[in-house]
């Protein structure tokens, strides 16, 4: 087991180094660690881009609707789909190879791929509304879609039209499949999950509210589970596993009975956890060169693990700076957090959580219990994911 | 054919003074011609409210939240689904009952208003949205949810929960029916065609741009049709017949074979368009008393049936006029457009064009083939639509 621990952690870093993929989506910056077949890879789910986008306009057009809003409705998509790291969606794709162990037919290729897609509709669905609720002003390093000109509000709707599409192609790929009804209910479910931490987050930070005794870790974990996890991790992971047709029960070799996607939930979850510290960390420590963006988790009042972990590790003196200086708009008493972040050795914090957490993450991946008998469960599903998060850095 | 026509305008007379029903949902005076059996119905379908709201707030409570988001979820669904006219959902519930020509069971009673919520549901769903969209202060008699303090553009993630609530009804309700992906493609269209409708809505009436060659009857028919007709009355329908097993594939008693659902579809959308027009034409003649409301179509730059009617009967004087005076946020200009729609004979020509839209909707309910071998599609299901907003006041 020891052994086996230190091949996977070995394995790891080598991974990591070919794998430093940017996870968070927020940024415009390219990855500099690509290797050459991660950027064949995503050229190739790119290809997809252009098929689903014109089923959809086809679609769209075929309601008999002017010419401006064909227009409208194509920059919609254009504007909002395919511009990010597309993680989450080539991760379905991966998926769907790694639990056939083999290349995908084209056939093959082209449903993954269109699930991967509906995946990304679905975040560009959460993100165009986001933008709108917290009144950014950059997403990709590009103008959040609703300052275009002539957008604004409308943008909510546009935003209703890209969660429509998830729905559509799911309908127009899959409705002969006897998962047709998994998928559209894991989606259903997704959503669900996804607005209920909108929600969390949304009530826990209200403007001009600074209230630091109302927030906590506990809180801090049930927001990154729901807002972030279940979509960027345990979403694409269940579809591929629907689409490859893996047994709901799952018999491991010595004879327990498992139920595979709950399974792959309880890893999964804890990823995206994992994952959600991460980006609070970077957005304090990292710099705007390495994340793309200026770190506003402060000065918004967010309930992040920084100040969760700084608020369980500060002396009355330095509670009393924190509850004086966090979540106000002003960059002195930002820095005046940030001093308190450095005094109670929030870095050496996150190395020590980062560290632990990988290690967590890695014994229970290793527990999996594969079967010959049922091949698609295979634990490189996992490995694969953590793989590409592990320290990294933007 | 004349007899039988004169007899449903006779009935139809008749039955609108009863069924005087407000459909438009946007005041909160209550109905004054509502019979004693149209109250009984609606509290029976308000019962059905109380299990539902019950079932979405167990489910979202047991996802672990905090007592905080449990109440902030509970009040989204009682500040916005159970206030309207409850049109939509009751006209689910009478739909079936037709379909089956007997009193409900409990629990097919139970399904039907089960599917009738999810109408309304998806309705709050949009209206939410609408109101943020439209800056409105008003909604139902009480203040826009939006602007409840503490609010705001919260209420944009709190829409998209009422919609999760539609699809988490179906599955506990109708998981185990065989017409179950039907009713999830039914509200991922009927949602599609809303958004669709509300497209062309928004970007036709940019605000501060008036151009009136740009707007058309057959686009004013477009946007009544895709923002209204699916989800007012063709969904309401098309749920009770799907409840009720209508085969698609419908034979009348004369042999023709006919699709069920385009049947119907072919009849409720031009009974949506007329309800339309019906709402365009009160927003400028109906009196505040009447409506609830004071109309702004005339300042909203609206593409309504008014101004289109008014355009094409318009002189070159007139033209002017309303080109000059039309979308602007000024009571001396509304009351010059307000001049013209009286010169050109606005009233009358809405007469007429109620008239002619009654015995052409009629005429189509009349020609439906009905088949004693398959006894569920009738023309009642129909006539009780048309019923309701013949010559409707408010």
């Amino acid at each position: 087991m020891a052994k086996l621990l230190a091949f996977a952690v070995v394995s790891a870093l080598i991974a990591a180094l070919f794998y430093a993929v940017d996870w968070s989506d927020k940024t415009g910056a390219p990855g500099t660690f690509s290797p050459a077949d991660a950027v064949v890879k995503r050229e190739k789910f790119e290809e997809v881009f252009a098929v689903v986008r014109q089923e959809l306009v086809d679609a769209f057009a075929s309601q008999g609707v002017p010419e401006d809003a064909r227009i409208w409705y194509q920059r919609i998509l254009d504007y909002n789909v395919p511009g990010g790291k597309l993680n989450r969606g080539i991760s379905v794709v991966d998926s769907v190879e790694i639990m056939q162990g083999r290349a995908l037919t084209k056939e093959e290729f082209l449903k993954a791929a269109v699930l991967g897609w509906s995946v990304e509709l679905l975040q560009a669905y959460f993100l165009v509304l986001d933008d709108v609720m917290d009144k950014s002003t950059k997403r990709r390093g590009q103008t959040c879609y609703y300052l275009l000109p002539g957008v604004g509000t409308i943008s909510i709707n546009d935003a209703g039209l890209l969660e429509s599409a998830v729905y559509q192609l799911l309908k127009l790929h899959f409705r002969q499949e006897k998962y047709y009804v998994d998928l559209l209910e894991l989606f259903h479910e997704t959503t669900y999950q996804t607005s209920t931490g909108q929600l969390l987050d949304l009530i826990n930070a209200p403007e001009n509210v600074v209230n630091l005794s109302s927030i906590s870790l506990e809180k801090f974990h049930l927001i990154a589970k729901y807002k972030t996890a279940h979509y960027s991790f345990y979403l694409p992971v269940a579809l591929a596993m629907l689409m490859s047709q893996v047994p709901h029960e799952y018999t491991s070799a010595d004879g327990k009975s498992l139920n595979s996607f709950q399974l792959a939930r309880s890893i999964l979850l804890p990823i995206g956890e994992y994952f959600q510290v991460q980006d609070d960390f970077l957005d304090f420590a990292g710099s705007p060169e390495q994340i793309g963006k200026i770190g506003t988790d402060i000065v918004d009042n967010k309930c992040s693990w920084c100040i969760n972990t700084a608020l369980a590790a500060a002396s009355p003196e330095q509670r009393a700076i924190l509850d004086n200086n966090y979540g106000r708009r002003d960059p002195g008493m930002e820095e005046n957090v940030k001093a308190v972040f450095e005094a109670v050795g929030l870095r050496d914090k996150y190395r020590v959580y980062e560290e632990r957490a990988y290690s967590r993450i890695t014994a229970m991946i290793e527990d999996i219990p594969e079967n010959p008998a049922f091949p698609s469960l295979k634990r490189e599903v996992f490995t694969r994911f953590i793989d590409k998060i592990y320290k990294r850095q933007k």
